[in-house]
């Protein structure tokens, strides 16, 4: 049985959770409720770009988790593909001014485009990216989606799929990230897990809601849905890895409440149901 | 490649799909349309009973190809999972009735609940009705279901696992159904396709919009959305598998319009694009 949850040390927070907060707005917050770990969404930045937002993050103590998000590789045009390759050299950069060690990356998908082509030009736009990614010190993560995001948002769908891909480049700036959400009902999950040992970077909590309102926009606290974190949580540790445990919502409702409140069950649901 | 389709010979529509019409309604509709093949679903069939509508279908002429839905098996109680199970003996008893040769199951699943043990319950559920379908001379098609439904509606996710399911019983009433919609993302799909060539009962289409709207009710026409659907129907009649190709749609969208319209739409589409 995995163990419970005993303090927050491992807690991270995604600023896309608290959408209504600026940057210095989530820091203050998340210090407030006493988490530790951040992962910067880049919508966060850009109103104040990488130095202010580096400075700000500095001064914090946080430790920054990684940065969301590149990918979204595949296009129908080499132009858009070698934009989409440009845009992630830019994400590349602004993970290293800010101290993120890692890259997400949500590898894209164009409607109607064959899943096999969109995961060759996924691949071709890592292998593009990956020399500056390695030169900056930055890890890219590729986070396999939830099938009901294979029309528009991801050609890899499974951590089957993450970890072929990871390891056909036996690169060690390449890996995966294990999101909750998009992966729970897998029946391999298990076993992927487990080979994802040597390059799982980062992990993603959340819940899945009975009903759930909107395809993205109606995460649940953890506790709320029927992922079974936990379990899912200990085959993670099983692996050896010991990073932080990010909470990842998007949710229309919970954005429109106050962000503080929200926080504070976030912290209290973490330690009861992660 | 495959061979484009030539007529409507072989095209079947699911009376939730034009869910306003009654059953004689779209008994009518369809036969004006020049569609032969007609899947009822049990609330078309409630308003009038088994005799007359099992009279309506004979005098039509059609050919009955399913009835919707059976499965729905697992439960938190022992006496909720035995309501289930008499439900299921209730749609046997309708399909014998309007002379459809196969119930198809959603499996179900409970919230919380885990997929294995919602497994178990649908497997025990289906052994529980199998000799009255045996008896009925209906078969029973389990029907993975989207991973998006893997909360509340079934624990059979991909056709692996239903075929994994449909062989543990050896019986040649029990089979599967492959609906595009389902499973159109999934990286194992031409090989279990494959592998359910000896027990492929029933075969759906329609197609994914990009955006989806709805988790449930935003289903499109052939041709509107990202499904590769000759490429699948492909692989479906490689397997020697010569029934219907069945128009499954749940659109609010389209249930808001001219459903005689609308039939000509989908007769329009299945030609050109399934």
């Amino acid at each position: 049985m995995t163990k419970a949850i005993q303090d927050l040390s491992r807690l991270c927070v995604h600023t896309i959770t608290t959408k209504p907060w600026s940057l210095a707005e989530a820091i203050a917050g998340y210090q407030k409720a006493g988490v530790q770990g951040i992962t910067v969404w880049r919508p966060h930045i850009e109103p104040i770009g990488n130095e202010e937002a580096a400075k700000r993050l500095a001064d914090s103590g946080m430790t920054v988790v990684s940065l969301c998000r590149g990918g979204f590789f595949p296009a129908e045009t080499e132009a858009q593909r070698q934009a989409n390759i440009d845009d992630n050299l830019v994400a590349i950069d602004e993970a290293q001014a800010i101290g993120a060690p890692v890259v997400v990356l949500v590898p894209g998908a164009v409607p109607g485009m064959p899943l096999e082509e969109g995961r060759r030009q996924i691949a071709d736009g890592i292998a593009a990216v990956l020399p500056h990614a390695e030169a900056a010190g930055v890890k890219l993560a590729i986070e396999p989606l939830h099938p009901m995001y294979a029309d528009s948002r991801s050609a890899v769908i499974t951590l089957k799929q993450a970890n072929d891909m990871a390891e056909s480049f036996k690169h060690a700036h390449v890996g995966v990230t294990v999101d909750v959400y998009h992966v729970w009902w897998d029946p391999e999950l298990e076993t992927e897990i487990r080979r994802a040992a040597p390059h799982l970077l980062t992990f993603h909590i959340c819940d899945w809601r009975t009903p759930t309102q909107d395809l993205v926009t109606d995460r649940g606290i953890m506790g709320e849905g029927c992922i079974p974190l936990r379990q899912i949580r200990g085959w993670v540790e099983d692996t050896g890895f010991d990073g932080f445990h990010e909470v990842e919502i998007f949710s229309e409702e919970y954005w429109s409440v106050d962000q503080q409140e929200f926080l504070n069950r976030i912290t209290k649901a973490y330690v009861q149901h992660a």
